[in-house]
């Protein structure tokens, strides 16, 4: 017997139909990559976006093309999405801090047929688009004026291209589990993977991002998303904002502390979400010139792990900070760090260490962790395992990869290490390709790095592990000091002893002038060990 | 091209596994129908429910077999939900306030194999049991000790029905477009219609449920439902609740001011959602009593227009309240009434307007408003016209009813009239059927019934279309007055006088002892109608 409740598939341009509707006016803020701030609503950026669906489509583009973007957050980018979609097109964010080798890769790994991007990255674009032989033609994201000079193929501004649509225009129709967009991974273990977003699984992430210990921002809320859009999926909230009629301000190409701190204020922004490097910038900004932000309640940080001191920064001024765990493949929520009532009450040292673990699953985010054989370990809070995930959407395979990546119960295996609580919260301990293993026993890389940068000298800190000819591999403690300051290995290790097992202690500091990174400001642990394979420890004479 | 997400149907006993996972010692309380406060937590009530789906099973209990539930709000019947649902039988919740006769014509309309009943409703099921020939068992939701003497069929309390089982037993998986649950419309204007929920819609409706302006409560909050699990599928609370890990308090089958105002005191509740009628109970037992309730910050009222002094009762004490509008055909949001950006500035009688109004529709709640013949009509706040709706939580069609219900476009006829604003607003003016149609043109019978009950002498107010020779028909305004009041005609006209269209004044006052109630507390303008049958206007000399 089923159901007899309405046929409505879930498709994500219907968020932009009920923005534009219910929320028409509400503000998208920007400030635009050509410089002034730009002011655009919800009705508009549909009526635009549909413009650009109707352009894309006479130019030919059909159900599961490619179309790629390589843009800043601003409200062109954001059109493009909803008209890309509109049309069962399949929108390819690129980021663009990859290496130009990568991002070629990508591009023609995915087959985009055009490709829209900001003037900032037409220098990058030019010197790969002769290893593109998939991209039909080039669509900058700016007005005639702006337009600077380029041998990209048939490039034309934005805003002649859609002006010579007239809107006149629906959106198609097709099943929900149509692809809607493409985002690669990070690229931090290894070459970037495909993950292959649906119309569903958008829509129902943007409803887990829109619950209370998600996000849950209301329409009287004010969001500026610091996370790209071209980093998984945004976060959700490139769809989760106009599906609740949140005011979004877009940070277009600036991201530093000033320009940040200038739109949270100004634009009274609410909610925020970010990478701990800009709210390490923004909190160094503030600091220096003692600002306040009274008017910012909810500030999601994620995508690595949250350094204690951006936490208690923030809830030292009385905002909600929420510790949020994702990945590309998860669309991109995975947990987020919201109290649950059993911890409301905390306060000092203990609420620190609550909110500095990763929370807990939302609803539609089903949990396991596993040893190496794929046995379930307890939720006991201090046993890691492979963490393991299942829902909708959360990936079920890569783009034109043949492996199998789920388990016989469907689960994805994270590529993360964590332990999980009675209470349902994570702790990553490590990436299952960084994890320390010494004497058969693991070391936690993430918890010896939180404790290394709590020191006053270290402005950023990597542990790897070295072959050690007794133990298998030990801890080696990587640093960069802060500009100006210089340190001893003694200072550091004085300073960590007593705080952890005594066998987790680093065999050694090493401290370099810059610690590398990937794309999306994670530490690039490959780099690290390419560059100490030659590394012995001074202990280890066998 | 197809998304590369994982197939993870919508189901609905998936709620509880998150919630006895993640939020597993998370309490839900219950006023228990025995009399004592009952405490348990989601990790036993899904251990309780998965004894309760394997005893069904073992009984026969297939796949779309149709189980009744008649009961309170209590944790054995949340438990009874998703027993039923994760077999995949249909959870049939019935309305025990219905007339015996409606209540026996529902069951044996949906086949009903198995009624689950509180000890409350034993007399009207014995009365009743000889013309249920579906109906095969009764389980009473008691144990041994309570167990009253029955001639039910091969009745049997619940705790020893349920023990017989040992919950080594895993859930049925099937398609989410599956039968969960069914639920007869009120029978407001005619007899009860078939609603039949899907797993699907039931998932995506607590997922709305969950969003910031729709209910939005948090896992740290405290969620007490007055309105009943048999009302419009309990407003999507018994889902919602579990699957953010909100602490639930049942209020058992006290509703009176006094007890209710007892739990939301002792239990420090958060939020809570009923009709207005029990909201005007509470509140006189507060003012009566002088009481306070510093913890609640949610009150949702809807299922019948929230008079003016309610909502400013709830606002005056600083605490937020969200007019809701609804139906059982709706799963049940259609919309709410928190107050958008452009709004929440609001004081005094503009916010009071404001609120008054049923707030907006959420995403997935898509709505028109059309004249008679289909055409659309403005949103412009002051035009009425039927309101339609269409999304993936609102009826495609009735149980056992061929008739097609949606219009070309797919949307359903709610049979209420509203203006929509610019915002999205709605202002329901009318059902369909109690418009009164004067000289052409329509008068609002909720706008007058609301002003009529501002007058301090009024305790409830009606107004029905009577035919008038000259006009076609004009209102009559119906009036049960306060306990130990007595008021004139000219008196209440004189108040109303200068507040309305002088074409909208009604043209007599009737009074009578009570004005009749529909099951769920709906003033039951059928009866009226029946009742002024012979009555013709003072002035309608022709
Ligand atoms: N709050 C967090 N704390 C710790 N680690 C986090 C957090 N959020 C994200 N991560 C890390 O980021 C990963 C997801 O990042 P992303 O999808 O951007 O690509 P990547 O895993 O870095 O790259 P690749 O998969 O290509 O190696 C997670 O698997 C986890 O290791
Ligand atoms: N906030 C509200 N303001 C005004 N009317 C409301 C509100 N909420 C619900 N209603 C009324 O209740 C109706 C839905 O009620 P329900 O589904 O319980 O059955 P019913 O419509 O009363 O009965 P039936 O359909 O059998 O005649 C709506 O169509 C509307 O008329
Ligand atoms: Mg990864
Ligand atoms: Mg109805």
């Amino acid at each position: 017997m089923l159901g007899l409740m309405q046929d409505w598939p879930l498709l994500c341009h219907r968020i932009i139909d009920h923005a534009a509707k219910v929320h028409s006016g509400r503000e998208v803020v920007t400030r635009s990559v050509e410089g002034p701030i730009h002011r655009t609503n919800y009705a508009e950026i549909r009526g635009r976006a549909l413009k650009l669906a109707q352009r894309l489509d006479r130019q030919g583009i059909k159900l599961g093309d490619r179309v790629a973007t390589i843009a800043w957050n601003t409200w062109r980018h954001l059109e493009a999405w909803y008209g890309i979609m509109g049309i069962g097109a399949v929108c390819h964010t690129v980021n663009p801090r990859l290496f130009p080798d990568q991002i070629a890769w990508i591009i023609n790994h995915a087959e985009d047929r055009i490709v829209m991007t900001d003037i900032t990255f037409i220098p990058i674009l030019e010197k790969i688009a002769d290893r593109l032989p998939s991209v039909e033609r080039y669509i900058v994201l700016t007005d005639k004026v702006h337009m600077p000079q380029t041998a990209l193929k048939n490039a034309v501004p934005y805003e002649d291209w859609i002006a010579e649509a007239d809107g006149d225009f629906t959106w198609k129709t097709f099943d929900e589990n149509t692809a809607a967009a493409m985002c690669y991974t990070s690229g931090t273990t290894g070459n970037p993977k495909g993950v292959v977003y649906s119309h569903r699984s958008n829509v129902l992430h943007s409803m887990i991002v829109n619950s209370a210990d998600a996000l849950g921002a209301a329409s009287k809320d004010t969001m500026l998303p610091m996370v790209p859009l071209f980093h998984a999926n945004s976060w959700g909230i490139a769809f989760s904002a106009p599906s609740m009629g949140t005011k979004l301000v877009m940070p277009g190409a600036k991201l530093d502390g000033a320009s940040v701190y200038e739109l949270l204020s100004s634009e009274k922004v609410t909610f925020t979400a970010g990478v701990p490097t800009v709210w390490l910038m923004l909190l160094q900004h503030m600091e220096t010139n003692n600002l306040r932000l009274p008017d910012l309640k909810v500030v999601i940080c994620g995508g690595s792990a949250a350094p204690r001191s951006v936490i208690k920064a923030f809830d030292d001024m009385g905002i909600e900070v929420r510790h949020s765990w994702g990945m590309t493949e998860m669309s991109s929520r995975g947990t987020a760090g919201a109290l649950q009532g059993k911890f409301s009450h905390l306060k000092g040292d203990a609420k620190l260490d609550r909110l500095q673990m990763q929370g807990y699953a939302p609803f539609m985010v089903e949990m396991k962790i596993t040893d190496d054989a794929g046995n379930e370990l307890p939720w006991d809070g201090t046993t890691p395992g492979r963490l393991k995930v299942r829902g909708p959407a959360i990936s079920g395979a890569y783009y034109r990869v043949n492996d199998n990546i789920l388990d016989g119960e469907g689960f994805f295996d994270t590529g993360d290490v964590a332990t999980l609580d009675e209470y349902g919260y994570v702790r990553i301990t490590d990436r299952s390709k960084d994890v320390i293993k010494s004497g058969g026993e693991w070391i936690s890389s993430i918890d010896l790095e939180n404790l290394a940068v709590e020191h006053p000298k270290v402005a950023e800190a990597a542990v790897i592990g070295i072959h050690h000819p007794k133990w298998g591999e030990r801890p080696l403690l990587i640093l960069q000091v802060r500009k100006g300051e210089s340190a001893t290995r003694e200072e550091i290790l004085g300073f960590m002893d007593g705080k952890i097992a005594k066998w987790w202690m680093p065999d050694d500091v090493a401290f370099v002038d810059s610690i590398p990174h990937t794309a999306t400001g994670k530490i690039l642990k490959t780099a690290l060990r390419e560059q100490f394979r030659g590394y012995s420890f001074p202990n280890a004479a066998a």
